[in-house]
Parts: structure tokens; C-alpha cells; sequence
């Protein structure tokens, strides 16, 4: 039996011990946006450290000003480098009334077909996903003694939180992170059956923004038209963000945006991409977005301008005729080819300001930007990932967009130099960031087995 | 010493004793618009029944489908009968960390000028409006034995949530309630000198609307642009609410409003109201609303369309990069002259509906609806009351406008056919719906004498 057989036998036999470990990891409720889950992020933080000194990786946990970023290093074996990355913090859990189970206690749900999922906060993104990895890792080290390769992990903690810390990391501990090729998981498959190495990622310019109008809020009544009302205010700039044809109307929005290449085009055509059936599955029927563009596009390699919360005046049970003294909302730009995010954000701010009348106030708040990112498929370690997945999946692996924001890719790219594989094994199903978040079992074992190959592959 | 002498007296003798009462009173949070305060609410009806009990009224809470409603009758006096509403319960007290007190722990301030106010939730809106009225029945039966007219008393409990179990409540005891002339506290002075009778009433229609898109929330990165995102279909339609002059775009809106008769407004040009003051003392400068109109006439005789309350998305600490399943909104139509609140709602939903994408839905909520209201201020009753306001307080009594709405005083004149007496000591700066409401310990002191002389002179 080869080595790889063995690994991939001994994943198997192991698998039950695997969920224990990413059950415990998924207990921990590592809220990076809210400052009431430090502690949280923190255990987390120990919790890998811990995992990944068990299995021979010299790890830590290293300080930054928000949530710590742990670093581990087995760099053993011989052969060129990999440094993995995947971030242990998740998404807030609201509304907490729409989930069906406590989102911190995991469990495997069996459905009527004989599949089976696990259900938690994080669960697909990113716990199940980078313990793939780290699985992956710690069978090669149980069967064979050792990596294929030298392997760095870097595991961050505010990937769901604008991520700020990360940036200066990278830069002040490039030498120690540099490796000849990037390992990211954070993406999806194809589909339940494809595997799919992601090419192309947007970035993200994400900034709320809060009107201040009166210094107290007001009964509607007594001040009512006379008196500015910060929620016009803000649905006014809202609904300016967007033409009568979908497109954003931020002067200068498109600049760096070209129509898609015709060889992608053309690849992506063969994909059979069923809008029907994306809008079907999350009770939609009517493509919104720009006029002229197809689903696809729309979510690969067109920019957009989502408001992710808006909120101002009353908002509980029954009515308040009451003219609010503030009215806030948050809103992000996917970013696509060489568009800037700050230049974005700018442009955005001038947007803003020219809407607010001269006696409110306008306050900014900035929430991470990323340049979007297209990876050269044709490197060496592109065309063996693609090989390794198609072997487990029995079926071949494709290049493809996607609509999320990674920006440590980009950081990688442009601090450390390095081409990135973006590989994962999540489902457009998975419910990330919304109640009920799932990851496939499947997706974790055959993920798992997945790197195993992959490292393999590039040794 | 005349008896309405000697009443005056014993009011300015019993100040201390009243202003406990009162503070008893302001200590029940009687929130009505939510649930979670029914007990209080209850607790604040029965309360009004023993006091009212104690000084001889035949008083009881009666049961209605949701807070109590409090009658009461003292008709030993001959005479004309007058029926007096006030309404025991408060506005909600968010956001709460704005309050400088606890909301429901009344307290006397004195200021460097040494002026006095009384602070809490109700102190003005309405509790201690009302209970000048109460205090005013308890010095005329204490120093004379008996009222000067036969009164009753209507407390109501759901004036801030709506109202909609009055009318009801109102045609089924019409005879019970019926008096010559209708008495109603829930109004301001002109200013702090200047006493008011109120005669024109804004109607108001208010309206919740519910936009549900996706079964779930989404990942923005993921379905961002091709998925509908509730929050933009909602900052549109309520965009689309004003055009750029400030003018409502609801078709029909102005049908029945006309311009100011002439005579009312050369009556209020002499009331000298200054727009940069009215706009200055709540911080702001810029007069918003309709173009072409002046601050007085937008609050006193414009129809206003006002954004309450809106929300959609994540609103917490920190970012999330979601596209929510619902987004809703809370708007409110102050209404003037003959201006129809139920076809302004069947507009408003029209104007909705055809804004909302085909595979999302919208829900809507009813809260409450009424006609303004205007009154001859011919009849006796007005001059008797204008001239009792002169006496106490050093100077004529004006007939103004007022931009509120109170419900009631339509149902008194449709159901029960009574004329209203709007007489307040309310004042602009009361912060009523806002945090930190107080009543001035003079609007209580000359506001009890005022009806005390008012009860006198109806007699």
C-alpha cells in the first residue's frame, strides 16, 4: 500500500475522532465582531494551538491588537512550501429565533435520502473547512511520520470582521510566512459532485455610514416635515445608490471593470449555470441586479453595492410617531478586476456628503477593503490540485469565480508574493452566514482527503 | 372669599400633596404599545379608579380588548355637563440610555433661574395634563362640596398605540358618555406666557409595512446583485415618498386640503412664530418638508408623510455582510381638512405594491386612522373658556393650530356629537416622546387653577 492509500485509508478509519475534534472547536462561539466574544476568540485561538502542537506543529498564538492570529510551522520535510490559511472566527448568529437548534452545539443531522450534515455557526465557514486541512495534515503525520511537504497554517480571527489586523501581520512576519504556493479553503465546490479551484475573487469596500439630524428625537407630530428626518435622509441616498437598470451610480463605479474575457465566457457557458434554479432554491423568481447581465456574471465578475443593515427611529412592537435624532446604515461594495476599493470608498463618502442637508452630520465608518484578484491557471501547482481533486471526486475539477470576498488572498499575493489555491469544499447550500449554517459530511471527509491528495500532489 | 377664590386657594395650599399623587402616577410604566407592560398599564387604570373613588366620583376600569378604559361620574351639580378624556398611558422609553433619570422615577429639577420641572416618562404626556384636570375636581369638592357642572371622566390607555378599541368603546356607552361639551388636556401653550385653545386638529394614518424577500438570509458576496435585497426595495419606496419639493407623491394625497383661509392666516402671522427658534431648539437650521411653505403652516395645517422607524439587515456592533430576508418600515400621515385617512391608505398600499418585485411580498399593519378636525370657535363655551385662560394667566388666550393628533376628539364629535375644548399646558420643549419628557411644576400649578376656573365658568 502507498503512502497516499494508507493516509487516505487511516482518514477513513478516523473520522469519528475527527468530528469529536471539530465539534469541540465548534462549541466555542468565536463572534469576532462582537467585542462580548473575545474571551471566545481567544479559546479558539488556544484550542488550535493546542490541536496543532498535539500532532508535531511548532504553534502559537500571537498577539495582535484585536483577535490573535495562530501560526504553526512543520516544515520537516524537504520540497517546496505551502502556507494554509483559514480564518477560526464566524458570523454573528442573528436572528438566533430562526435557528432551528442552538448554533453553538453541533451536531450531525441524517436526512430521509441517507445524507448527512453537519449543523452549526462555523461549520462550513471556516471551522469545518480549514480542520479539513488540519486532519488532512495529521494523518499524513500518523501514517507516514511526516508532511509530503513543508507546511505553514496560518489560522486568523477576523476574517467575518474586517480582518485590519491581518495586513500589518503578514507584512511584519513575511519571511517567516513565505512558501512557494498558498492553500486557501474558504471557497466552494461546483457543485455537490465538482470540485472547483476558484481563479477569480471580488473584493470587498464595506462603510457605514450614520445621519445625525436633531439633537433629540422628536414627536412626528409637532416637528413633522419642518424638521429633518434622518431615515428620509438615509432611504434617499439608499435608493440613489442604484439606476432604474440595477447599476450603481457612484461616478467612476465602473472604472477597471472590462466585459468578461471571451475564453472565460466561454468556459463558464459550459458550467450550465440554472439561474432558475439559484433564485429557486432561496425562494426567488425575479433575476434582481443590473439589466443585461446574466445571474453568473452578476455574482463572479460584476461589482455590486448591497445595504447589509439599515435602521433608524422606532423599530419595536406597535408604532412611535417619532422623528428619530439618527438613522444609520451599512453598506458594501463587491469589487471585480482592477477596480480600487478606495477610490471606491471615496467616491461613496462624496456620494454621502452631496445628500446630507447642511444642518445634519454624516459620520463614516470603515469595514475592510480588498482588492478583487485573478490567478495565472496555467502555474504548475494549479494543474496538480485540479488533478488530485478530480481523483477523489472521480470527476474533473474546474476553474471558476466566485462572488465572496477573501482578502487575504490578495494580501498574499501582494505581501508575500505568492500564487494562491483557492480549493474548497463547501456548498452554495451551506447557509453560511444566515441561521442554520450546515457543512456536508461528505464535504468534511472527502475534503479531508482532498488535501491529503493535494499535498501529496505537490511534493 | 367666593368659592372659586377659596378653590384657588386650597390648590396653591395642596401643591405638595397633588405633586405626590402625580409622582405615584408617573412611577406606573404604562407603555401600551408593548405587551410586556399590560400589568402596568392595568395597575395605572385601577389606580385612576381609587383616586377617583376618593374624592367621590363613581368610578370604574371597564374591560376592553386590550387596555382598560376608565369612567367616571360626579353629576350631583345642575347645569351643563362636560366630558373630560385624558389618556393614562406612555409613549416607550428607547433608546434609554439617552435619559439623564430613570424614565419612570420622577423628580422636581430646579434650575438656575429657579424654575422648577417635573422629569419622568407621562409628565407631561399626559399624566400630568390630566391630572391638573383631577386635581382641579378635588379642590372644587373639597372647598365647595360639589363640582360646579356635572362631569365624567374618560382615561384612556392606548392613545399612544393606536387606539382602536375607543371608538367602539365610545358608540357603545354614547349615551352613558354624552355632555354638553367635550374637555381635552392633550394640548400646548401657545408659549410659557401664553395660554391656548386649540381648534384644528391634524387626523393621522399610520402604517407598517413588511418586505419579505428571500426565505433566508443570504451571503451578500454570494447572491449579492442577483438576489433581492428587501433593504433596497424598502429605501425605494420610501425614497419615492417626496419628490424633490417636498410635496408627497402619493397620488390623491392633497385632494381635500385647500390653502389657508385668509382669516386664519392673518391670525397667525400675529402670533410672530419665528421658524429659525422653532428649528434652533432642537439643533437644527435647515427648514426640510414642502418648498414654498412656512414652518407654522407645515406643522399646523400641511399634510406630513413621516419615516418612524425603518431597519433591515445587521444593525449590531461590527459588520456583517448579509442581504436579510425582510426589511420594514413604520410611516405615519398627519392629516388636515377633509382628507380621507382610509383612502390615504389604500393609495399608500397601492403605491407600495406596485413597487415590490414579483417573487417578494409585502405585509402591512394598521395603525390607527383619523380625520382632522377643526371646531367653531364661536360657541360660548369657546369665549368662556378663552376668557377663564385670560384671567389666570395675565393674557388673552389664543385659538392656534397644533400638529399632533388626537383621535379622540373626531370620535367625540362623530359619535357622540360633542364639540372640544382643547386646552394644554404643554409647552414646545416638553421632549414628549423623546427621552428626558418633563412638564413644567408651573404648567401643573396654573394648569389645576386654569380648569378649576374653567369648571366655574362653564357652570
Amino acid at each position: 500500500m502507498s503512502d497516499l492509500a494508507a493516509v487516505l485509508a487511516r482518514i477513513d478509519a478516523d473520522l469519528d475522532a475527527a468530528l469529536e475534534r471539530l465539534f469541540a472547536l465548534l462549541r466555542i462561539p468565536s463572534i469576532s465582531t462582537d467585542p462580548a466574544y473575545a474571551a471566545a476568540c481567544q479559546a479558539c485561538a488556544d484550542w488550535h494551538v493546542a490541536d496543532l502542537r498535539s500532532i508535531g506543529f511548532e504553534a502559537s498564538a500571537r498577539t495582535t491588537p484585536g483577535q490573535p492570529i495562530v501560526v504553526a510551522h512543520d516544515r520537516s520535510a524537504p520540497g517546496p512550501s505551502a502556507l494554509f490559511y483559514g480564518h477560526y472566527d464566524v458570523q454573528p448568529v442573528d436572528p438566533l429565533d430562526l435557528w432551528e437548534s442552538d448554533p453553538f452545539e453541533p451536531f450531525i443531522e441524517t436526512r430521509a435520502d441517507g445524507s448527512r450534515a453537519i449543523r452549526a455557526r462555523g461549520a462550513s465557514d471556516d471551522k469545518g473547512q480549514l480542520m479539513a486541512f488540519v486532519e488532512a495534515c495529521r494523518a499524513w503525520k500518523a501514517v507516514a511520520g511526516r508532511l509530503p511537504i513543508p507546511v505553514s497554517i496560518l489560522l486568523e480571527g477576523e476574517e467575518e470582521s474586517g480582518g485590519v489586523n491581518l495586513p500589518p501581520f503578514l507584512k511584519a512576519h513575511a519571511e517567516e510566512l513565505r512558501a512557494d504556493i498558498g492553500l486557501i479553503c474558504d471557497t466552494n465546490m461546483w457543485d455537490k459532485q465538482t470540485p472547483a479551484i476558484q481563479t477569480m475573487l471580488r473584493g470587498l469596500c464595506g462603510e457605514e455610514i450614520v445621519i445625525h439630524a436633531a439633537d433629540r428625537d422628536l414627536h412626528s407630530g409637532f416637528y413633522g416635515s419642518a424638521a429633518a428626518n434622518p431615515n428620509h435622509i438615509l432611504a434617499r441616498i439608499l435608493a440613489d445608490l442604484h439606476d432604474a437598470n440595477g447599476r450603481v451610480t457612484l461616478p467612476g463605479f465602473y472604472d477597471g471593470v472590462p466585459e468578461l474575457p471571451e475564453t472565460l465566457r466561454a468556459q463558464w457557458e459550459t458550467l450550465n449555470f440554472d439561474p432558475a434554479a439559484f433564485l429557486g432554491a432561496i425562494g426567488l423568481s425575479v433575476p434582481a441586479g443590473e439589466r443585461g447581465r446574466t445571474a453568473l456574471e452578476m455574482v463572479w465578475s460584476r461589482p455590486t453595492c448591497e445595504i447589509n443593515g439599515m435602521g433608524g427611529g422606532y423599530q419595536g412592537a406597535g408604532f412611535k410617531t417619532v422623528i428619530p435624532a439618527v438613522a444609520s446604515a451599512k453598506v458594501s461594495f463587491r469589487l471585480v478586476f482592477d477596480q480600487d476599493p478606495h477610490a471606491i470608498r471615496a467616491a461613496f463618502r462624496e456620494f454621502v456628503r452631496a445628500r446630507v442637508p447642511a444642518d445634519c452630520r454624516v459620520e463614516f465608518l470603515e469595514h475592510g477593503a480588498g482588492q478583487a484578484i485573478r490567478f495565472p491557471i496555467d502555474a504548475p501547482a494549479f494543474g496538480k490540485t485540479r488533478d488530485a481533486l478530480t481523483a477523489e471526486w472521480g470527476r474533473p475539477a474546474v476553474f471558476i469565480g466566485g462572488g465572496g470576498s477573501i482578502p487575504v488572498t490578495h494580501e498574499l499575493k501582494q505581501a508575500l508574493g505568492m500564487d494562491v489555491i483557492l480549493a474548497g469544499f463547501a456548498l452554495d447550500d451551506d447557509r453560511i452566514h444566515s441561521p442554520n449554517e450546515k457543512y456536508e459530511l461528505e464535504s468534511f471527509r472527502r475534503g479531508v482527503r482532498s488535501w491529503a491528495r493535494i499535498l501529496h500532489a505537490l511534493a
